[in-house]
Parts: C-alpha cells; structure tokens; sequence
C-alpha cells in the first residue's frame, strides 16, 4: 500500500503555465514552483523540465520512497486512460499518455484528471466545499471552466470528459467564442476573454456614452481594467459586469435545475471583481429558478488562490 | 427482509391521469389500470379511490404479503421525504405526505420519486438503457421531464428535486410558459403544448405561407394535427418539428456538456413524429457539441409505453 507515504505531488498544467508542489497529508502545500507550459513543441521536453525543477524538490522530502505518486490536472485530461485529448490550448496534438510518460520519468504512480476536476477535488478536501457533497466549482479565468461534483464524487461521464459547463450554449446564434467556432456559450461571455470583448463592443455601441474605459487602447482594454474603472465608479465598465453576471446567473440557474447543488463556488481571476460581479449573478440566478430552487443554493467564492486548489486537488487523486 | 416478495405495485401520479400496476420480478406488468388524478381536492380521497381498485388486484395476487412493496412517481416527488411539494400541476397544495399516508392505507412500505425519474428507473432496469450507466431520459408530453442517471444512480441533488431539464432556459428572453412565467425554457418549446404554439405563431407570422393547419381551430390545434399535416407533406407543419428538434437539440447539447452520457432516451406523446422531430434534433445537438463529444451519443426513442416505463420503474423502487 503507498497510502502511508507522507506526500503527493500536484500538478496543475494550464494553458500558459504549469505550477506543481509536493503537499502534504493536512493538504499544506509545503513548496511549489512553476514554469511555462507552452515553450516546447514535444511533451517529453516539458516532462524534462518538470523534471530537473521537482526531482530536487521530492529529494529534498526525503525521496520518492516517501511520495504516493504524482497527481495531475490537465486541460482534457481522461481519468480513465490518463491522456490529455486533443487540448484545444496546448501545443501537443492529438492523445497525449502523459501520465504513463510522466511514470516512467519518475518511478511514481501517476494520475490525471481534467484541471477544472483537480480543481473541484480541492475544494471538497481542503476548501470551502469540504464535506458538502453536492456542488460545482465554476473557474472564470481566461477561459470558463467546471468541476461537478454529485453524492461526493466527480461527475466524469461515460467517457471521462463531463464537465465542459464554459462550452454550454446561453446565447444561440449570440457571440462566437474565437477557439471553438461556436455562438453563444458562456465562456464568450463569463471569462477575462468574455468581459475584455463585451468591453469593446459596448464601448463602439454606444459612442455617446463617456467612460474612463476610453483613454484605453483597445489592446490595454483588459478585465483588469474594466474592473478598475467599475470601482472607480465608471458607469459602462460597471454596466459589463452587471451584462456578465446576468449571464452567468442564467446559465448558473440551468446548472442548478440539472443537479440541485448545495453549492456553487467561484473562482479565477474574474472574481476578483468581488460584488461588482456576484451581485447581478446571484440575481439572474434567482430570477431564472423554479420557486423549489430559489434561496437554497450557497454562491460563493473560492477561499482558496486559484493555483492551490488545483495542485492540492491533483494531489489527493493519489491518496 | 421483502425482498423475496413476489410483486410490487407501481403507481405513476401524473397531471392528468394516475396509472398504476403490479409488477413481477421479471418487470411484467401482470394487471394495471387507472383514474383521473384531479378529481379530488382531498389527497385522501384520492388515496381512498386508488385502494377501492388496487385493493382487489392485490388480493387476486394472494394479498399483501405477496408484496414488497408500492412505489409511486409523481410530479414533485421528493425521494428522500416521500412528500409531494408544491407541484404546480397537481390540486393538492403545499407539502403531501403521500408516502405516508399510502403506507398507512394500504399497510405496505411505500417509495416515492419523481415521475420523470421514476420513468428513467423503468428505461435503466426493464427499457433500452438496461446495463447503461450513463443516460438521460426526457419525457417530450405536455410537458418535458428529465431522468438524469450518472453512474448507475438517479441524480437527486442535495434535497430531491434535480433533473428538471425542461424548465431550463434555452432562448432567454424568449417563449412566456404559461404555468412558470419563465421566459425561453424548453418545456415552451419542445412540449405538446409548445409545438402547439410555435404552429400558432408560425401561421400568425407567415400569413402569406399555404398550410394545411390553416383548416383548423386554433381550438383543434395540437401537435398530433400539426404531426398528421407534416405526414401529409405540409411545409409549415414540417418546418414546426425542425424549429421544436433545433431548440431541442441545442438543449441536448448543454446536457451532454453537463454530464456526458451514452445515451439520450426519449419518450413521450410528442416522439409519435418520429424522424419528423428526431433528424433536426440529432443534427442540432451536433452541431453545438464540442469535438469530443460529437458522434459519441446515442440518442433513441424509447421501446417501452410511457405509462409502462413509469410503473415499471417505480415499482423497482421498493425491490
């Protein structure tokens, strides 16, 4: 049995960059480091430099005789085969066996899930959904992402993928998200992408409307940005994140009706945006509810940063 | 232990019409009949009706202790308190103990769910999702109802009452439905009723377009005429199956998204169309799927009789 070594590893590969950590049993992440996913064209060079930068780092903690394994969060990552499967945001094509790669690499049983997963994994183990088994983690990063969790399990589907709730369709025919080609779904909407274009669009749909967003470029016009203008109490840059919030309440409500969650808790960088953001969101959530819905559902935000709850998630896949 | 009980009753409480059997082991309905369900204000005259003729069926089966029990699906249902709460279609108000008082009637364990649930249970044990673990079920009657299964279990949520599929919101802004007041779910679109209404709207909006529709009463109208004017060749007919499956199957999408089944079930009066309503359904899904998971889902009619899946699987409530 490895359950009585006294770490994990958590890796948390994104598409930009890839933080990792060794944590332990209380899910303290007791070092952790970082490098860029996308500088190499073939995944054994990544591995390779994952390698040279944690190999120190599990030798330090005493070896691999004291590690459980590695655990990993990935975007499309199959927990059933362990592949990543054509990532629309990675450099590597087609089906990647990065966890059996990753094994042979370190001599430490390997497991991979999606990332929104691993994600979801720690907030039930070590967040703010510990105990609770009925929740959703919803990710408003770059892209949007999911973790579905019903009766204390990860919701992964017949075939490991479930879960893409960024990809659900909340406006037919509306926005085209520029990766997939497709028109409406929420992540066109709810994401830093999402808020940076409806910033642009209301910007040139009503050119009568001052705003503080206008002495922008439109390559400096970021989510950031509109959310410092909001708090400066600009009127348009207030009135996008009350246009996101409708729309992820919306799609939040349709969510609820599939899987009646006791919770659904926020992270990513877009919730950084605070009330500006929660405030219309739990509205449009509430307002698009069957009575039987209303007023029970906690919305909340994410205690922990956004790169802990990932390595710490990808960790416990080995405990 | 009951579970050497040779029968069980199944009861499916629905809006308009309660039909109840008993069922072997071998998921044979050996005797079923029915009653209307809004006759009574009362929930115990109901009751009262329901024992005045199951009574006799279960004496004729050599009397209670052949019994295992009765399960009953019902709109509403609360499987975890055998209660009713606040259906919006039944006469009785406010929270039904049914379970209860059916078990004090009858002096049998009773079992409660939801219908559509109940239904999904029937399609997992005895219909066309026997082994499947995977699967979605949607009722497409009056109304549209949901089964959600995820491995191997029923989705109930954190208090009873998920799967309520047709009440999500697919054209925001959209359809007022008549008992919810909520605009552009998909029951408003994809029920006996809805297509009744996209026929209205579509003659009222094309005042210039031929169709055999117009021979009739917006009285007369329904989905089987609108149904028998497409057999016949009619445009406007055909084109109301292609605009019902298109919001369909983007709903479907969304589903699949959320939980990535094997298989989408669908039954109900509406299904009667057939290829009418299945090509521009199975096209619509698709074409809003992601990549991973085109091509993957099986999306069928059921085999089984509404009323019979419905039974047959509230009754394996009480095996």
């Amino acid at each position: 049995m490895m359950n009585n070594k006294p770490y994990a590893v958590g890796i948390d590969v994104g598409g930009t960059t890839t933080k990792f950590g060794i944590v332990n049993r209380d899910g303290e992440i007791i070092v952790q480091d970082r490098l860029p996913t996308n500088s190499h064209e073939l995944v054994e060079e990544f591995i390779n430099d994952v390698y040279v930068k944690l190999m120190p780092m599990i030798q330090n903690a005493g070896g691999i005789e004291n590690f459980a394994g590695i655990g990993m969060g990935a975007p499309n990552g199959n927990i059933y085969t362990g592949t990543i499967e054509y990532a629309p945001n990675l450099r590597w094509k087609g089906i990647i066996p990065i966890a059996q790669l990753m094994e042979k690499k370190f001599g430490l049983t390997t497991k991979l899930t999606n990332d929104a997963n691993a994600a979801a994994m720690g907030e039930m183990i070590f967040g703010c959904a510990k105990g609770c088994k009925h929740f959703i983690t919803i990710t408003l990063g770059t892209g949007v992402g999911s973790g579905i969790v019903i009766d204390g399990k990860i919701v992964v589907g017949h075939d490991g993928f479930a879960g893409e709730l960024g990809h659900t369709i909340i406006r037919p025919g509306g926005r085209m998200h520029k990766s997939t080609g497709m028109r409406g779904s929420l992540e066109a909407y709810a994401s830093a992408t999402g808020v940076r274009d409806t910033a642009i669009e209301k910007l040139q749909q009503f050119p009568e409307k001052d705003s503080l967003l206008r002495d922008y470029s439109i390559k400096d016009l970021t989510s950031q940005t509109v959310y410092e203008c909001a708090m400066r109490g600009d009127k348009v840059a207030n009135e996008i994140f009350e246009f996101t919030g409708e729309i992820l309440g919306e799609s939040l409500a349709n969510f609820v009706m599939f899987s009646s969650p006791e919770k659904i808790v926020l992270f990513g960088g877009l919730t950084k945006a605070g009330n500006l953001l929660m405030n219309p969101t739990r509205k449009a959530m509430e307002a698009n509810l069957l009575p039987i819905f209303q007023n029970k559902v906690k919305l909340i935000f994410s205690e922990l940063k956004e790169a802990d709850a990932a390595i710490l998630g990808a960790s416990a896949l080995v405990w």
